[in-house]
């Protein structure tokens, strides 16, 4: 794939600056620039390097324009610029085999134009894929779900029955959507199962990472807003309900029944207890367990610093005094005050 | 499907309060109740939306039969009734398909009576599937493993080679039985691997979750017991033993050989160092890290608070001063003490 | 499988004591030794249990030999020699099948002499799969990709395009390579996809575990080094570079760009931040969050204590105050040093 810088500026309605003729035939980093490579400057902090770039063409601010000896790509979101600009760079290989022979897909489901469906993927009774999905091989679709047009499902993912996703979507290899929630009884200590008989719903222009579950309901639905993004390895319990545009880092934990808000972003590693409601605009960072609501926007944190071990050790075992050492001090206040005023 | 209000109650053992023959057709929350389904109400603090619900039934507690205006199902367990309820409502589509053509099946493979094989799934040398074992489409059933009789592997699960597992399972997509553990000798700062040599056991009545992971014993077996039920994207390590009815929450992490009572329970995110012992009937809250055994059962925790990040940030730092700020309390009240005795 | 004594001896290159022609049939514990077995001693703390031993032989240092009743191997790094011990008894089911019919192989994807591939894999256009690949059944391997000579691929793995793995790797089930990385532009509250053009490269003698995930570079790789042991549900970010002989344990996850030295090790549950460099030789212990870069070799931990859910509550309130508390501290100090001199 190339284009020239012509092409581009052209392809994404934004100005250029230099040769229009320079052809353009991928993407390169500021610094690791090679010829031919188009990269892009959000950070001014990486100005300093926009005078060595050997790339051929660099994305960039107006005001960036002065400092730049190569061709330029002017955008007010240099890396917005950069998104649509990989994407015209990006393989497409799925488009090359239409329905591969070993898939075993059922005469009831119903496959769209365009739709592609690689080897040894199954698609169950009743399933509706749309208008140019790409299947990966080894997917299972299970009966009576609904893929959303334009979406795409990487190798080896898994849909339960009766789950729908949206138009647009990337999913990624290994994800689970519609596995059972995590729903029991207890019968005099022993555990018995509850059937969960709630499906999936998955808005549009989502992406979901490899690895990833995402279980159905127990009655109602788990829904997963629109432009919503999920990492890899990220579990999703029943009943949970994501709002549009929120983003969820790897190895999140989302508890059942969570009701999370629009843009709302999750650090690696976060853990959301059960039947919390979060507002809109939250932030949580990294490894931090949200165990109450959290009605304001915000950023919130939790968690203790990385130490040598050996200070930690000192530091990890007064943790357990931490409220005797509270009201040591308060004592202490107690007393000097009758000193003093003795 | 659908059953009548006396069907259900015939079928479930227990005693019923209105007209027999009203058709309930699914299940459905309190709040959210449609016409034609049955609900439950466990909690008194839903109490209140008895008066107004729209189910066609709710399974209750007798004494809350007094403030039902529908039929009611009488449970002294209303939760786990309802349970039973849902495994009446569960679409069983597995029975559809017998054994796929597309399914490879070595021959001296064993599948009982009335088992059933999804497309694509590979079932090894020596695999012994019992009685309506249900596979789905995708898994792959390593050499010599036994399934025992109505159990349920869902799509893409996958069972290495010599493991057992009980009756009754129900396995979700993407769970990997029998990996080898992480087993390594250091040779002179290089790895070499431990061959893992045993196997995974798993008793009846099992909930494995979707992308959990299993590992293989290096020498002796890892042994998950009876009615264990284990959530999504857990890890369980090699040698580790899970007692009977104990459940364990999403994204938990079991490491090497620790030995886990009956009837414990790990909130999602928890972590428990290998090596270790852990009683019957222990609990440990979400996120905590069990770094020691257990000996007495009860509920356990460990972390910290959730704060604006801006508040945590000063408390966060003071962490690591803590052991110094115990000496300074210490300090101070000898010298108070001496000022007095003074 | 089964080997004599001296027929072990023989291929470790090392010195036995007792009986050359005993028959060793497999491996076992020292405490749960079984006839016929062979064992090892490799903490002294074990050396009580050597009197009793049912074991056939024991892998022991050479000031053992004089506790050791029964047949013995001699080695300065026992638990080393158990591990080539180990793969002699691994049982080798792969080989049994060369090319599966039920496989998909692209025409112009180049196998190796020896490769075996399972039922049902994929293997894509242009991939090249080396001599002695084993390819586990229901595998995906994407267009383009490579696979180092006498690497074993579990099944179910998912390897995207244009990926490198190099020779000897295990790579165990639902492990997915080459997945996107998650990197979004943010449109005035929207995300857009940024297409990851970048690679995974994995050296030599590398084990990944199952369900593990290493996304695709950005613009460049993500890199693991040679003999880098990754465990299971590990999440590997974009752009990650992983050092030599570096260790993952299981559920672990490192954010994009971080760049890891060689021989280090983290502890289960360990987060790392994004855009760091870790020294070599630095050890994380388990669940600790590393959220700057670590210049110096050493041990590292972050985290409170387990106790008592009622215990820990206590403290847990007081950690929100833990500023405030070292404030007053000072004040006190404050007054009493002036109350003294005063």
């Amino acid at each position: 794939m190339h284009y020239t810088l012509g092409e581009l500026a052209n392809r994404l309605g934004i100005r250029f600056h230099g040769d229009a003729d320079c052809v353009i035939d991928g993407v390169t980093t500021l610094t690791d620039a090679r010829t031919g490579a188009i990269t892009f400057l959000t950070n001014p902090r990486f100005r300093k390097y926009l005078g060595t770039t050997r790339a051929a063409a660099v994305i960039l601010r107006p005001e960036e324009l002065e400092h730049c000896p190569v061709n330029a790509l002017i955008s007010d979101n240099p890396y917005l610029t950069y998104a649509h600009v990989s994407a015209l760079f990006a393989p497409d290989y799925s488009a090359q085999a239409p329905i591969d022979a070993s898939a075993v897909i059922h005469e009831n489901a119903t496959l769209g134009e365009g739709v592609s469906v690689g080897a040894n993927a199954v698609i169950g009774d009743g399933a509706i894929v749309a208008d140019r999905v790409r299947i990966g091989p080894g997917c299972v679709i299970g009966n009576n779900s609904r893929i959303g047009a334009g979406s795409q499902l990487n190798a080896n993912v898994t849909v339960y029955h009766d789950c729908v996703i949206g138009e647009r979507a990337v999913i990624h290899s290994g994800a689970v959507i519609g596995s059972d929630g995590f729903g029991f009884a207890n019968d005099k200590g022993r555990w018995v199962k509850i059937h969960q008989l709630g499906r999936v719903v998955i808005g549009d222009d989502v992406e979901i990472g490899a690895n990833t579950t995402i279980d159905r309901g127990a009655i109602e639905d788990t829904v997963i807003g629109d432009n919503v993004i999920i990492d890899n390895l990220v579990q999703v319990a029943h009943n949970v309900r994501i709002g549009d545009h929120s983003a969820v880092a790897g190895c999140v934990g989302i508890a059942g029944s969570a009701e999370i808000g629009k843009h709302c972003a999750f650090g690696g590693g976060a853990g959301i207890l059960g039947h919390l409601a979060i507002a809109d605009g939250v932030t949580v960072t990294a490894m931090s367990l949200v165990t109450n609501s959290i009605k304001d926007p915000g950023v919130y944190s939790a968690g203790t610093p990385l130490e040598p071990k050996s200070h930690w050790q000192k530091n990890y075992v007064r943790f357990k005094q931490l409220d005797e050492m509270a009201r040591r001090i308060k004592a202490l206040e107690k007393q000097l005050q009758k000193l003093t005023e003795g």
